[in-house]
C-alpha cells in the first residue's frame, strides 16, 4: 500500500536479489525507516525485537531468514539451525511453524549448490501467495462492508483492534483489506482504532498506515469501545488472529476478547479476518489449549514517544517499585465471533462451518504434525 | 494513609488555617509535591487540571473552593460566582453538585461577617464526613473480601480500575478501603491494576499509593482483565463510580463496563463502592441519562513520563494527522454489578436495593433539586 504515496510492501529484496528489506515497525509512527536483513541472525533479531510483527510477515520473514541461512551455508546443519532459530523467535504464531516446515521440506532433498535459489524462489512464491490470500479476503469482507452499509445512512463506522493491516501482512492486510477495498472503492468507512495497549499497534501502525492511504479514522483507548458500542457509534468490528483453532476460538492481540463481549451486549456483529494458515486444526479449546506468551514487563511500563523537537525517547510511565504483567494475548472463545472471513470466503466460526471452507483442513494438519 | 511513612490526608489547611493544600496527583507517580491554593481560581484550576480528581476529593475542593472565595469576598455575588464557577468545572460527577448544594444553603442565610468561620467549619465537617463514610465502605467491603477468600487457599485476587483509592477521596477511598483494610488485617490480598488509559490513573495513582502502604499488586494494560479472569486469576472485581443511578446503574471510568462484561462472562462478582452522596437519584436509566464527558484529544495522544535522568517529559505518541477521540467515562448497567458497597451496608444494583438502604434517597434529592 502507499506511503509517502508511493507503493511498498513491508518485505521485498535489495537489488542485490539476496539483502532482505524491511520497514523498521518499531519506529513507526514517528519515523518510516528501511532495515536491510544481510544474515540469519538479523532476521531472528528482527522477529524478536518486533521490527516485522504481525503472522503472515513474521511467517514471511522466517522464510527470507531461511533464505539468508542457506546464503551463508546450504549445509543440512545450517537448515536445521535456521529453522530452530527462527521457530523460537516468537512461540504463539502457528504460521511461523507452518512457513518454516514449508521451506525445510522444499530445500530438504535438494542439493546444496541448488538450495539459495530454491530458497529464494519459494520465498518470492511465499510472500506472493500471501497477497493473493490478503487480495481475496478483502474482496470477501468488501461484501459484508457492503451489506452493513447498505442497512443505514452516511458513513459506516468499522472498529479494529491491534494492527491487522498491509503492515502485519506482506500486502494489503487481513482486518483492513476490506476497509482499504471499500475505502478504494469509494465507499465512506471511518475506523475506529483502538491504540492497543501495551505496544500501541493500533495508535503506531494501524492510525498511521489507514492515514497514509487516505482512509478516515479516530485513535480511541482501549477502553472506549464498549461505550461507542452502546451509543451505537459502531456498525461492525473487524479484528486479526494470529492463531485460530479448528472449532472456531480465536487468538489474537490481548483485549480482542473484551471487544468481542462487548459487540454481543450490542448486537454489533463481530468478524475475524483470517488467512488459512493461522488455523491450527490440532487444537478446538483455545482458552485451555493455546499458551499465552508473557512478553517483557518493560513494554507496559515505558513507552517511546516523540519530544517537541522530534527526537524519540522512551520514558518510563509507572510508579519505581510496581510489577507488571504482560499477556501478549487472549482467546475469544467461537460463540462471540459473528463469522470468519477467509480467503475462501465467510463461514461460520464452528467446526463446521471451518470444514466447510478447508475440508482438507485436518488431513493438511496431521501431515504437518508427522512432518 | 501513608506517603513515605507519613499519614496524610488528600486536601488539609495550611498553619495559617486559611491556605488550603493538595497533592498534585498530575505529578504522580514521578514526584510528590505538595501545592497552596490560596484562591477561588486556584482552586477550579486544580480541579479543571486534574491536580485532584476522583468523585469525592473533586467534592472536598469544591467546598474549600467555597472557602476561599469567601475570604476574598463574601458577599452573595461572590458565593453565586464561586458556586457556578465550581459547578462548571466538572460536568460528571454528582457529588460535586451536592458538596456546592450543601455549602450554599449553609451560607446563604447568614450574615456576611459570619461567612468564612462558617464555611471553614463547614467544609471541614465535609471532609471528616467523607473520611467516616470511606471508613464504612471499607469496613462493609472486608466482610465481602473475607467471604471471597474464605472460598479458596491462598493470597485473594482482586481487579479493580482507574483510582478508587485514598488519592480520589479524602481518606482511605471507595474502592480501595476494603483493601486496605484487609491487608492490615493481616488478609494475604494482591490487587491487579488496570492501567486505565488514557490517563492512566491506575498505574500513575493506584499502583502508586498502594506501593506506599506496601499493598502488594501488579499493574496490567487494560486489555488483560478479560484473559485474566478466562484463566481464574482473578477472585473478585471491585471499582469505584462517579455517578451512581436509582436503579444501579455505574457511571464510572471509560472501560468499567468492558471489565463487568468480563466478569460476568466468567463468574467473578463484580462490586462497585460508594458513598451515597454519588448517587443520582433523578436519573434511571445511565446509558441514555447521564452525558459522558468529552476531554483533550491530547490525554490520548501525549503522555507523561520520566527520562533515564528522572526528567519529566511529555511525549507524542500518536502519528501526525490522527484525530483522536477522548470519552471519559462509561455506563455499566446494574446488571452486570453483583453488588454496591455504600457506607451503610451492600445492597443489591437495584431501585429496591438502594432504597432499602437509602429509603430517603428520593426526596433529599427532591428538595437538592429544587434549591
Amino acid at each position: 500500500m502507499r506511503v509517502n504515496g508511493k507503493l511498498y510492501r513491508t518485505i521485498w529484496l535489495a537489488d542485490d536479489g539476496r539483502t532482505v528489506r524491511i520497514i523498521d515497525q518499531t519506529l513507526l509512527p514517528h519515523r518510516f525507516e528501511i532495515v536491510d536483513l544481510r544474515d540469519l541472525v538479523a532476521a531472528v533479531t528482527a522477529i524478536k525485537a518486533m521490527q516485522v510483527r504481525g503472522a503472515p510477515l513474521i511467517g514471511a520473514a522466517a522464510v527470507y531468514g531461511i533464505c539468508l541461512a542457506m546464503a551463508a551455508d546450504a549445509s543440512d546443519q545450517s537448515l536445521d539451525q535456521g529453522y530452530e532459530a527462527l521457530l523460537a523467535s516468537r512461540p504463539t504464531a502457528v504460521n511461523l511453524r507452518w512457513a518454516l516446515d514449508a521451506m525445510r521440506s522444499h530445500l530438504r532433498n535438494r542439493r546444496r549448490e541448488e538450495r539459495v535459489e530454491a530458497a529464494y524462489r519459494r520465498a518470492a512464491e511465499i510472500c506472493d501467495d500471501d497477497v493473493a490470500i490478503n487480495a481475496a479476503i478483502g474482496d470477501h469482507g468488501l461484501d459484508i462492508l457492503r451489506g452493513a452499509a447498505a442497512k443505514k445512512s452516511g458513513k459506516l463506522n468499522v472498529l479494529t483492534h491491534c494492527n491487522a493491516g498491509w503492515l502485519a501482512t506482506v500486502d494489503w492486510g487481513t482486518a483492513l483489506a476490506p476497509i482499504y477495498k471499500a475505502h478504494d472503492s469509494g465507499m465512506p468507512v471511518h475506523v475506529w482504532v483502538d491504540e492497543t495497549r501495551p505496544r500501541n499497534q493500533g495508535m503506531s501502525l494501524t492510525a498511521w498506515e489507514l492515514g497514509q492511504h487516505g482512509v478516515a479514522h479516530t485513535v480511541i483507548a482501549d477502553n472506549a469501545g464498549g461505550h461507542l458500542m452502546q451509543h451505537g457509534m459502531v456498525d461492525l468490528v473487524i479484528v486479526g488472529t494470529d492463531r485460530t483453532t479448528a472449532r472456531g476460538d480465536v487468538c489474537n492481540k490481548i483485549g480482542t476478547y473484551l471487544k468481542a463481549l462487548a459487540a454481543r451486549d450490542n448486537q454489533v456483529p463481530f468478524y475475524v479476518a483470517l488467512p488459512s494458515p493461522s488455523i491450527d486444526w490440532l487444537i478446538d479449546d483455545g482458552v485451555a489449549g493455546i499458551p499465552i506468551e508473557q512478553r517483557d514487563a518493560s513494554e507496559v511500563s515505558r513507552i517511546s514517544g516523540r519530544l517537541a523537537d522530534g527526537t524519540i525517547v522512551q520514558v518510563d510511565i509507572a510508579p519505581e517499585g510496581s510489577a507488571m504483567a504482560n499477556y501478549a494475548f487472549d482467546v475469544t472463545p467461537a460463540h462471540l465471533v459473528t463469522g470468519l472471513v477467509t480467503e475462501r470466503g465467510v463461514c461460520a466460526a464452528s467446526p463446521q462451518g471451518l470444514r466447510r471452507l478447508f475440508p482438507e483442513g485436518d488431513r493438511t494438519t496431521e501431515s504437518k504434525a508427522h512432518a
